[in-house]
């Protein structure tokens, strides 16, 4: 049987999502805990890693397994074996064609950008920082260059070894936080996302709202085609996987009610 | 010349704000960062004490200094040598009468309890958890209680070695949280706090809102007088000291302005 995990986390404590050897990773938690229960290994699998230091909303898993257990009492299981900042808020199953990795169409992610020398203390784990003059309406006219399909190749991590680095970003919002005046959110939704790709078009965004170079700079960047020419990458703890939509109904139906009564779990 | 602080401070990774041997503290940082400056072991003063894991929006301290430095580089100083989990957000001077924790009128502490079996993951650190019904109304009856002067004897650590445990609460609210709806805030303001009062308060509220027992039996818990009729105490994750007011105009219109302006650090 194939299960199906709706899951969020706080990256902080952890190296990334992906396990690795001598580091924690929310994986080898995730994998610790499905070995209590099941009393075998068990692999899971995510939709999109994130990084050191990166949150998600709404991350998707799926792991397969032979014990037959109601959907809501594998959602206390885990739990109860999981450390509390990650938390499993919704469990479906599914087809086994069906793959919470090969099987997204679409991902959203959410960057928050505090704007100021002195990080509020309450937030230094889950915000960005942008220390220098931020230009709001430069911002949005170099953001609104991202908007449609690219070859993204300038917003890619070196280390990557994606050879296809055309994706396509359906939207990109940009909107002051309604409780903190410091705080700048971003959403930016499409197909797929190359290595660092949002947290270096964050890093570029910052570079023109800081009036390192002009808004239009941004078409060149990407013609460029090379990493070098794009702003840094923007802090880890700025970013959340925010949501991801499948070419499935049900999961997508499935992740949106898990989503929208996450204050329920 | 006495230099009076601002300060703010996530509480989850200290032993508390008083120095201790072996334990990293709020104060401990404050005062290396002092020595830096100064070149020498300068004390600082606060005006109450927060217990490890305990935060603070407006904690206020003072220290005495023979380097005539302005308000504004004494807030560059401090902050450039403390850690970032620790922000002073306001620098002024007063009169070598004027003592941060003997001047002090009244005090408000802030409150936040998470509603749910599962908290928040992102909150883990700033809340306190009630994992049962919460019956608001009970709660509201039980906190009206606490309104007026009494003997707090009931609502004080057996650790404390203070002999007059009379205290009055000013005002006493409780609301939902505007962003968060599995979030109750409480703001307590009153003359004075005993070791443990508003976390044991919080906690006698919380098993009336959960059934244990009926908002009446707090007039009787007052009125025995002994810590083991009142609840539990509540989480240290959920407590913030919020304000200080002082017999003082200038400090608290200091206090006021850094408050309001917070944002602006």
């Amino acid at each position: 049987m194939r299960v199906v995990l709706l899951c969020r986390y706080d990256g902080s404590g952890y190296h990334g999502f992906q396990i690795q050897p001598n580091n924690n990773t929310v994986q080898e938690e995730i994998e610790k805990a499905l070995k209590k229960i099941n009393k075998k290994d068990i692999r899971v699998y995510m939709s999109g890693r994130t990084d050191s230091g990166v949150h998600a909303y709404g991350q998707v898993l799926h792991f397969d397994t032979e014990l037959n257990i109601p959907n809501e009492a594998w959602k206390k299981a885990l739990n109860a074996n999981l450390p509390a900042d990650i938390r499993i808020f919704g469990v479906t199953t599914s087809n086994e064609d069906f793959h919470v990795r090969y099987n997204s169409t679409r991902k959203t992610y959410h960057y928050k950008l505090y704007i100021g020398q002195n990080v509020d203390p309450f937030l230094l784990n889950y915000v960005g920082q942008h220390k220098y003059n931020f230009n709001f309406e430069k911002a949005q006219k170099a953001l609104n260059y991202f908007i449609g399909e690219h070859d993204f190749s300038s917003f890619c991590s070196k280390n990557s070894s994606v050879e296809d680095k055309i994706r396509e970003i359906y939207y990109f919002n940009m909107y002051y936080d309604k409780t903190n005046p410091r705080v700048i959110n971003f959403d930016v939704c499409g197909n797929g996302f190359l290595y660092n790709m949002v947290r270096i078009i964050i890093g570029t965004i910052q570079d023109v709202a800081a009036g390192k170079y002009g808004a239009e700079y941004v078409k060149e960047i990407l013609d460029k085609k090379e990493r070098k020419y794009a702003g840094p990458k923007a802090d880890a703890a700025g970013l959340y996987l925010k949501e991801v939509i499948y070419n499935n109904e049900e999961i997508n139906k499935f992740i949106k009610e898990g989503l929208a009564k996450y204050e329920n779990i």
